[in-house]
């Protein structure tokens, strides 16, 4: 067993060696994806597609209680609609899959696959609006989206990925406004009470805002390696699209009016966080909420009389009280190999259950956050393996938690932000002037980006690091994925 | 009241003077679905949708019990896997669309967007399977599918359109054929139980089955009108793409074998069914365990005092039992508005409150299926409702059966078939040769195709009474969407 044990972590690269390679060892050995015969596009395959499933579920059943209904708009988007709004069309043109010939027959106009679907729900809207009784529209859709990248990486960053897009209007720009930070709140309630991921929330610079958007918000999440990753994005849309399609209504004082739009998107980029987040040199560990498996039940000697029977009393057991439970009763790998396995596949609890137990009474139970075991009674077992799943979820927030802010740093001159950029990444508070320029020359010569101006705002110093110039925020700046 | 009522009916077309327009009428109407700017695709409106995510909800749940786990293959299919299997390619290619362009370059190879996802499946499948110990498996994915087509008609023919497609890999032809079987069972079971539609289940002829497949099975329901609708599709697919694909496995002898293969979809189609299966002149009739909202509450009166608290009780009463409900308490529209409006839109129940309801401690409950109301006593109303539900359930369903039964012709000689087929468009029962030139005659001289060689057989007569010939098989024939 503890040869087995060695084997099976050494196939897995340590992260303080090479973090790209640890993460690409670990989606691949846990099974999570592959690559697919189209470059750039990923097959997700049934355990990385559970997780997306878990987020699903949490996300919609919150759109829904904050009263968003889903629906579908089409796949293909004729290239006119595309070029309605102009930063939008200039952002997205650049990367989008084109459509021209259906059948055999060559189209008259090109249609693009959808990069986000602002322009086709648009020219919806422009159709479906008349009175300002009608507003708000707030929809949202879960589909996949093209984009065409030069440089991919699972989850991460790949030409198609999964995600919703919500997209709504209102009557006012304080509604939309108020829209646009609901749903960032949203996103931020799910990071931390489903995926046990402490993020930082505020609004994009200019220069990082959606193409076309009045105002972008982020929840940024810091990754093991000390680089950021956008994990969800808000966007306060103005009259930008509304204006550009069209979409325009009766108002009170009976004068035709504009509406004011949001959009809101979350993807499949999200696993990759919570792995990078939580993951450690033996492989997964995943938030307990999300896990597909979140307790997987090992019999030990199982050809002794009692075992199995035993460990289907407290499958059922835990099955009753809504976890999601498996028994290995798999003969053909050792106990060792099964340890290691789930270890690697990151589910949250082991319960190991043999002769010797079954005569005390108990069983042993590991949790894989602190690889901690011990042994626990039979006796309510399900209700201690409950209670136990919340734990490890408070333990792997705050743990998180920790991890993000050693790796935060308070930046006063630019000679200690390049130093601390290389020698130890993470994000980097730091006072910033507003201007564009500057952003910049601090990506250019450090390759670290403004995530965000975050909602609370300290006063660091006076004038920017950068430029030296007066300081108008306290920004986060890191590179990111 | 009685006025609006009337110009409400009015604005949907009888079903018997021009079907095709008051099934365009009820779509529209009752806000399922629009029409996109893409010729071909539809908008599926939020109404619309929340049938599909019943259908989802129920058809998913029902493919996990048996063993299938979801994932997620790319959108886009390189040309050169399309081509590998002769038959599928000649079946799919005039339907595609290519994608030729990705951002602003050319591409080497040419993509499909994926019209059904067996070539890039396989192409995966062939990279993880090493050992019959790997088998089966057990896979499905819900997407969307785009086939170009000439006419369109939203839910029953679109360009693009939602579905799920199961895929799965076994070591033996017998285990592939009892998965084809086992997953048109399921098809069947939530056709029945979920949807109220009674489904005539049977094999295709060679000229009807998927193209490339070694056999496929189908549900065929039968629409108001008298034509028949393939409500799913079930395909033994054989070695035909394994081998085009080489995908292997060493056997429990040493030697290299090819699985045998099945894939099975059902699609939004499903939901063109239901409104053609259910509905009537009013508008929608939906099944109770489908349908978004299952009861509404109307108060009446409601500026009188207590009738709000009242409906409020009833509603939460309700809810608390995992009834759908709703409460329309808007005042901007009348309350006969408000029974038409509903009833239209196919909710089951509707609930009545007035102050002389609470008065008698009673409230009026109108079922949707007979259009009957009666007084029932608040107390105990939930459980009422609920077995109300199943009631109407239960009614639609035989009420379906009844209308099929009765447009289902016993034929046994080819004048009486193509009288009928004018007169009287239903199911027509009858014999057959197996021949295809024979069923190519009937479909050109009828219009009419044969939807399946039933698993329940009967014999009508000795002979084909299409062609003289000896006959093999009683067949299902019509007219079909």
């Amino acid at each position: 067993m503890e040869t087995n044990e060695k084997q099976f972590v050494q196939e897995i690269t340590p992260m303080e060696v090479d973090f790209p390679q640890w993460y690409t060892d670990v989606i691949k050995k846990t099974d999570l994806v592959d690559y697919s015969p189209v470059k750039g596009f990923m097959v997700i395959k049934p355990y990385g597609y559970a997780l997306w499933e878990e987020i699903q579920r949490d996300m919609d059943r919150r759109f829904k209680e904050t009263g968003h209904k889903n629906c579908y708009f089409p796949l293909l988007i004729p290239e006119s609609l595309l070029n309605k709004e102009k930063e939008h069309v200039e952002g997205f043109a650049p990367e989008v899959a084109w459509v021209t010939h259906g059948g055999s027959e060559r189209l008259a106009e090109r249609l693009c696959v959808r990069p986000t679907s602002e322009t086709i729900i648009c020219s919806m809207y422009a159709k479906w609006l008349n009175s300002y009784r009608d507003l708000p529209f707030l929809y949202n859709q879960w589909c996949s989206v093209v984009r065409w990248e030069k440089s991919t990486r699972p989850f991460l960053r790949t030409s198609e990925f999964l995600w919703q897009e919500g997209h709504t209007i209102h009557e006012t720009y304080e509604e939309a406004q108020e829209e646009t930070l609901r749903m960032l709140q949203v996103y931020k309630a799910s990071a931390e009470e489903l995926m046990a991921i402490p993020v930082v929330v505020g609004q994009k610079s200019d220069r990082e805002k959606f193409a076309g958007a009045h105002a972008t918000y982020t929840m940024e999440a810091l990754m093991h390696d000390g680089k950021a990753l956008q994990a969800g994005t808000s966007h306060n849309l103005g009259q930008h699209f509304t204006k550009a399609f069209d979409i325009n209504f009766q108002g009170r004082t009976g004068e035709i009016e504009f509406p004011y739009q949001t959009s809101w998107g979350v993807s499949t980029r999200l696993i990759g966080g919570i792995i990078m987040v939580h993951g450690d040199n033996r492989g997964l560990v995943l938030p307990p909420r999300m896990a597909p498996i979140q307790a997987v039940i090992i019999p030990i000697a199982q050809n002794k009389g009692g075992v199995l029977e035993e460990a289907e009393k407290i499958h059922n057991e835990l099955k009753n009280l809504g976890i999601r439970v498996e028994t290995d009763a798999d003969t053909t790998n050792t106990v060792g190999w099964k340890f290691n396995e789930y270890e690697m596949k990151g589910v949250p609890v082991r319960i190991e259950i043999g002769p010797r137990d079954i005569k005390k009474s108990q069983v042993m139970v590991a949790r894989r956050d602190t690889l901690e075991k011990e042994a626990v009674p039979i006796e309510n077992l399900g209700l201690h393996i409950a209670k136990l799943l919340d734990d490890i979820h408070d333990n792997m927030f705050e743990k998180a938690k920790k991890m993000r802010d050693e790796k935060t740093y308070t930046i006063d001159n630019y000679d200690d932000f390049k130093k601390k950029m290389k020698e130890s990444p993470g994000f980097m508070k730091a006072m910033w002037c507003g201007d564009r320029e500057c952003e910049e020359a601090i990506k250019e010569e450090t390759g670290a980006t403004i995530r965000c101006i975050p909602f609370e705002q300290e006063k660091i110093s006076d004038v920017c690091p950068f430029c030296g110039k007066k300081a108008k925020h306290m920004v986060y700046l890191a590179r990111a994925y």
